[in-house]
């Protein structure tokens, strides 16, 4: 089989070095040998040899193209909606009156743990589906909405399997140490034993890239997260954190020194944990729509972030209860908006910093070698995808080298 | 021809005295005769003869049904766009610097003069479009960005014109009042003046439905708006204000005093200013867009606007400059999570009152003898339409009577 060429458009490579912003490419062209990018370059450059064994010519009619965008963290697999308490809480309703009629997130565990495999898949498809028109190549799912053995097996199997009929890469992340099942009140050092024999048990059966905590005061303590990621190690396990976004909880010290790929949130970080992040090369994850939909005033420290050299991913967050969000430009905007990154820096946060905040470095970059993962869109300026508001100005995706 | 029957589905009807949220009815059907609606209500409820007269029957499946939705103050017509300038911004420079470099109103009025009708048609139809697949069936578009007759002339009938290509109901605003153009620099009295000039020769040729002015201390002053207001009313077109978006300026009761349709923006509105809105029947339009977008921390007066009982709409705004925003679903989940409608006051805001906003009242509710402009959701309740973020359930839209 010959290879492909997509000529005649404006590459944003988003190469780290880069001499132009966006690592920005005119009159780009991209050379696909199978999954992979064989060739980028401005066409140009493009030798004679290589361009005779393409059997294939796309013409992009002057597109922009980028790398396929990532959306590094999100809990998009989940029984229900919390649409209902979202109305209360808006008609007046105090907390204790939601949590009565059944709201926050035991509602959605309740949900996620009734709904079988295929209802799950059903429920989460929709969201699966918005994310990929926006040009989504790469996903992480969490579990944690299971909470126990089964419905956690099932909520990455179920995210898995909607990989594979979608056609996109899905990361799973283990997240049993995400809240406190009812089962267990009162009794959080008796889930964490809990926890512990979960992963071993999941990662037997292949279904963990990762493992996750939340650390926070109403959620679990350090100590606590230092046993998940200890047992994590053990098998070999790349673990990250939701860390610091009520209260700075010392998390991001304690993810750097195990060699977190990310921390998540990360409103109260602190100077010393932004350093121990730098060091230990942890990605900031940034999550814009909690932020917005919880009202939060306090900004993540961006400019600590900078200054430490601390790489910037934004996502999605996708959940019920504080991000019900399916759009990853829309991320783009508000970390723009409301955290005052530059459309740069947000375009590099779903792409460059996105994959390395999952641990692949065979991609969220346009380069020879790399998958040939990217998204065509109608747009002059890179920075029009983090300008607009609700568009959506994709084109086509190209997944694995084949359009989508 | 007979008539059509819509079956199957959840009505919310939006009517303001209905005894249930949101006018809901269960097990719902619809008789559409030609573009209007002939009946409303439980299906149990349609009379046989009634039924036996419909040639055609479709079954909702259950779809949740809403009146077409109606984004009633957009900006929509307009060349270019201000991403270089956001992103100038974000990355530290100065108003002046921007300014400088071609950026501010300046550049879209210039962009939109330098655009020819076919252009300025190309450039507007994706933002409609993107409205459009969210169920938008009546749209408001303003002129304000030629400022000169030719250029305000080639907007409104490119608005007209979009309307009749894409089948949606386009209402246009003469909002020659909007921003002092160039030429007239240090002469607002002056342009007012040719203000004065434009519009009854637009009103001539049929362009004009309505007559809006921006009233602020960097825009036109009362006196100013108020002959602009008068010049309507020899006309007789009704007339709308934006109005206390950065100031007080008492806009409000000078637009009431003129019976407007709406004020617009509103974050300033004095309790003065919002009994006298709710005397004329005016609407409060709110614009959550561009409060998101100019980071303003200065709510509008939600709950003076209850107690006065005054109606309130909701909006993209949908304009370069401070709200770039194609999303009539994203404008509810920001109107609850920013302003704190209810998801029920947020949905009346695309519906009824935006209906109200625009002097229409045959549409914003489905009932027997209205336009049979209507919306079917994949969603079990009204609420997540405002719930979720960046999602878009539109299964379909019909338009006076057919499917669009
Ligand atoms: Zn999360
Ligand atoms: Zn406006």
């Amino acid at each position: 089989m010959g290879m492909k060429l997509w000529r005649n458009c404006r590459a944003a490579t988003m190469q780290g070095a880069a001499p132009q912003p966006y690592g920005l490419v005119e009159d780009a062209a991209l050379v696909v040998d199978g999954a992979m990018l064989h060739w980028v370059g401005a066409e140009s450059d493009l030798p004679a040899a290589l361009r005779a064994g393409c059997s294939e010519v796309h013409d992009a009619q002057g597109a922009l193209v980028t790398p396929g965008l990532i959306d590094c963290h999100t809990h998009l697999v989940y029984g229900g909606d919390r649409a209902q308490e979202f109305e209360l809480r808006l008609q007046g309703a105090t907390y204790e009156e939601i949590a009565r009629r059944g709201g926050g997130i035991a509602s959605t565990v309740q949900a996620t743990r009734r709904a079988g495999a295929q209802e799950l898949a059903a429920q989460s498809a929709p969201r699966l589906r918005a994310l990929l028109a926006e040009g989504v190549t790469t996903l992480e799912v969490k579990s944690g909405y299971g909470l126990a053995l089964e419905h956690e097996r099932k909520t990455l199997q179920v995210a898995r399997d909607l990989g594979q009929v979608h056609r996109v890469d899905v990361r799973t992340t283990f997240l049993g140490a995400h809240a406190l099942p009812p089962e267990f009140a009162g009794a959080p050092d008796a889930y964490v034993d809990e926890v512990l024999r979960m992963l071993p048990a999941l990662n037997a059966e292949g279904l963990v890239d990762a493992v996750d905590a939340f650390c926070e005061r109403i959620a679990f303590s350090t100590a606590q997260v230092e046993r998940v990621f200890e047992a994590a190690r053990q098998l070999g396990l790349p673990v990250k954190l939701h860390a610091e976004q009520l209260s700075d909880s010392g998390g991001a010290q304690l993810a750097a020194r195990h060699g977190a790929l990310s921390c998540d949130h990360l409103e109260w970080l602190s100077e010393a944990g932004a350093a121990a992040m730098a060091t230990a090369g942890t990605v900031a994850v940034l999550l814009p729509g909690a932020f917005y939909f919880l009202r939060e005033t306090r900004l993540p420290p961006v400019e600590l972030l900078r200054r430490h050299g601390v790489g910037i991913a934004v996502s999605t967050d996708c959940n019920p209860g504080s991000s019900p969000c399916t759009s990853l430009l829309l991320m783009l905007n508000m970390a723009c908006t409301l955290f005052r990154l530059t459309p740069e820096e947000a375009l590099a946060g779903v792409t460059r910093h996105a994959a390395r905040a999952l641990g692949l470095s065979d991609r969220g970059v346009l380069a020879a070698g790399l998958r040939a993962d990217f998204v065509l869109w109608d747009v002059q300026q890179p920075a029009q995808l983090a300008y607009a508001i609700g568009a959506n100005p994709c084109i086509r995706t190209v997944f694995e080298g084949e359009p989508r």
